[in-house]
């Protein structure tokens, strides 16, 4: 039986785009195409490694590495009795089913060869422009992180043990980092947690997940803030909750509008922000404390409790989380160490009883199996020698000033067009504009003059415009701060 | 009005457990913790601070500070006529609410307050014995890893323009990193995929994860391979879809038995591992691989590709994905980093048609935001300067040679109890045991002596003994896989 004839796969050989491939390889392309496409048939028998070598000019060596490569990707076989054959595993294909797609790389798609969803919406801001000072809502100062306590550590965590730490490890975390965000509750937080009451998460975004995950079932309702934090909504929502807005005002979420939701529907969980309310940067009074603990309790709600900046604070000590006054097991207290240290180094927690910990750590698990143990260890080791305290200290320092200067400037440059209270803590003002003035437009304008400044319809569940903006302050040194706001009154004019 | 009795607080200050806090926050907690229990009323005036210190045996500043503590926690408010006042706003609780809980710490509860499901099936392995030799699965030996080269990349990446990467960034990855992986792709996978088709996930994992629930709804049915990968199994799981098993032999998962499933089932996807299957390492098909991928095109089916071990190919290069024949985009390419370099550092990606790429990277948002951006930087740049590439060919030069000395230390030590074939890549040997020997037992037995083999049990969708052990040989050195196959000698004896 006399081959194919071998000068069909020439003009393939010689394609431009295939030169950066080994001889032997664009051979056995050009040949696995052909079977491809068709053009040898299973149980056909090959030309021999001579005819093929001379018709292509080339060594024989170079086809018999050809077939070999073929031969080990199962293209082709070859008998006892000698000879080489196209496999007969091989299915018939229809002509081009495989066609170039073996020779040279293959483009990926641009489309998709099934049904997908409408994409979700984003809730990513545009990207500002260059040289524009940007108030952001909740960024700390990256320009003063501990950049070399962190890369130290972590140089000391992977060679820890040899390389032991680069291995696979708990979903729930490293136990040393769950110990030392332990004592850092205990010293801080008035919550006498241990290892077992922690799980690392990937930031409090994660944690927001998991909460979610362990929780719901599709259709539970959730209420959260009326004005809030989007991406915590967008997790939950992710589970499967419906979400019921509650009214925010000056003493943070509005118990009775609460109490009417859970009397209305049947409420699986609470997510808020007792702290330093996220936009509005208000603490829920101690009442209202109370009331949702009870609450939950009598009704067995969850509460998500998201203390996202507790360390912030500057009138006086941070209050006491609602987990510090939980006896009945309802709150889920959250946490990060974004603003602490950095966000891109994704480390925040959950601290619950242990049952529920347990639960997270499983589903963790099917998300991303665990943490980065080198960076876990590198800041547990920065909790445990005092670095960690010592940056927040410092920091705020730093903040404290920067709250006071932005607080000075927008009184002295924008005067009546604004109004505010100066906040106990977090990292941002929430800043009430004169009804007069059309807040979208102003923030626009201010873009254009280069600063950034954050309106209330970004925090808005309705979606609608309020006039507001959410200024943070701890990004931005004081010249900074200063240099913004002049802007955003050169916005006001135009 | 007279105030309360002081005395009242004064055994609580001496409770040895809040001996570390200062005095003045000892009172505010003592009081705090009275208010809540009902024994100051709301509007009720507290004594003066000179009463109150007398009384107390303290300076009258710490008292002062105690009430600051509590005005600025919304306890206490003061009167413009002077005096200090329980805040009106707080509700009338029922005795011991609050109570010692606001004094000392509080110990997170042991049991949750809400309905929660049971906990999910974990599937760790117990940890092993000390000293004992572990056949991992597939675990890279991570005392070869390259922990200077990547400490230095990660100081330098937190080092870059000020910190910027330790803030927010793209929850679909540095484009650095994308960019250098499509270059990777280009080169070794035949893939021409750029930075747009590209996310960078947690592992593979969570690649796995974001395929499932971007693709699935409850209900939604894939096919599996039958021997296979219990984490991907629990994350496609997760996202509700159900799991059917599809039979694998010696040319990986068996077409005919999944033309069957999709003929008896609507099939949203399969998932697979068609280069080196996991658990017993062989190849898809030729044949196969063209029949997957028309079954797919025409009935719109998303096939989940998880190349979990690319690289680590002996006999010839490694067998292109399916993705590199896929015109259609039904392929969803799924790698990881983690047997490359280490899987603590959690970076794999996916690779799909942009439309997927998007989905997958607002649903990470919710999970997780985005990911290490340092550690992203750190591996683009071993990746751009070729270290990456250079580790890989050495580690396969190991790998080789330890997948030879396991093959004949096999032969030599265990002779007739154990049949193989030896695979043309991946870390671990698929060693079907004689059927006169319980091979669970034998693991057992193996354990005692201080060596972890894993049986097929481990990999079985339905859950049952089979008698093979899935043998690993990348982690351990030469002497090492002697020694381990000298104790699972020792085990048969017992």
């Amino acid at each position: 039986m006399k081959g194919p004839d071998p000068t069909i796969s020439l003009d393939q050989l010689s394609d431009a785009e295939s030169f950066q491939e080994p001889v032997f390889l664009r051979i056995a392309r050009a040949i696995s195409a052909d079977i491809a496409r068709g053009r040898f048939r299973p149980g056909q028998r090959l030309p021999s490694s001579r005819a093929l070598a001379d018709s292509l000019g080339v060594h024989r060596n170079t086809v018999l590495a050809a077939y070999q490569e073929l031969i080990a990707e199962g293209w082709l076989v070859t008998r006892p009795s000698g000879g080489t054959f196209v496999s007969s595993d091989m299915v018939d294909t229809r002509p081009k089913a495989f066609a170039r797609s073996a020779v040279l790389r293959t483009e990926v798609p641009g489309r998709v060869g099934f049904d997908l969803a409408p994409p979700p919406d984003r809730f990513d801001q545009p990207e500002p422009p260059k040289g524009a000072l940007v108030f952001a809502s909740g960024m700390p100062d990256l320009r003063l992180a501990p950049v070399d306590d962190l890369s130290r550590a972590y140089r000391r965590a992977l060679r820890q043990n040899g390389g032991k730490l680069l291995g696979y490890g708990d979903p729930a975390g490293e136990l040393r980092l769950r110990s030392a965000l332990a004592s850092m509750f205990a010293d801080a937080r008035g919550l006498a947690a241990n290892e077992s009451n922690v799980i690392v998460t990937r930031g409090s975004q994660m944690a927001i997940d998991l909460c979610a995950k362990v929780l719901f079932s599709p259709g539970d309702v959730v209420a959260v803030e009326a004005l809030g934090y989007q991406p915590a909504w967008a997790a939950l929502r992710a589970s499967g909750a419906r979400l019921v807005p509650v009214a925010v005002d000056r003493s943070g979420m509005v118990f009775d509008a609460l109490r009417a939701v859970a009397e209305r529907e049947r409420l699986r969980a609470i997510y808020l922000t007792p702290h330093h309310q996220y936009p509005t940067t208000v603490s829920l009074s101690p009442g209202r404390r109370l009331q949702v603990l009870e609450l939950a309790a009598e009704r067995r709600i969850a509460v998500i409790e998201d203390d996202y900046d507790n360390e912030f604070h500057y009138e006086s000590r941070p209050i006491l989380p609602l987990a510090s006054a939980d006896r009945k097991g309802t709150v889920l207290y959250i946490g990060t160490l974004s603003k602490i240290l950095a966000p891109a180094l994704r480390v925040g927690f959950l601290v619950a009883p242990e049952p529920f910990i347990l639960r997270a750590a499983a589903m963790r698990a099917t998300m991303d199996r665990q943490g980065d143990r080198p960076v876990e260890t590198a800041v547990a080791e920065l909790i445990e020698d005092g670095a960690v305290q010592r940056h927040v200290r410092r920091m705020r320092g730093h903040y404290a000033k920067r709250r006071e200067a932005l607080a000075g400037a927008l009184a002295r440059h924008l005067g009546a067009a604004v109004r505010f209270d100066l906040p106990q803590g977090g990292m941002a003002i929430w800043v009430e504009v004169d009804s007069t003035i059309n807040v979208e437009k102003w923030a626009e304008n201010a873009r254009a003059q280069g600063v950034i400044a954050t309106t209330a319809k970004r925090f808005a569940f309705d979606g609608r415009a309020r006039n507001f903006f959410r200024l943070g302050f701890a990004n931005l040194n004081e010249k900074e701060i200063e240099e913004g706001v002049l802007r955003l009154k050169k916005a006001l004019r135009v």
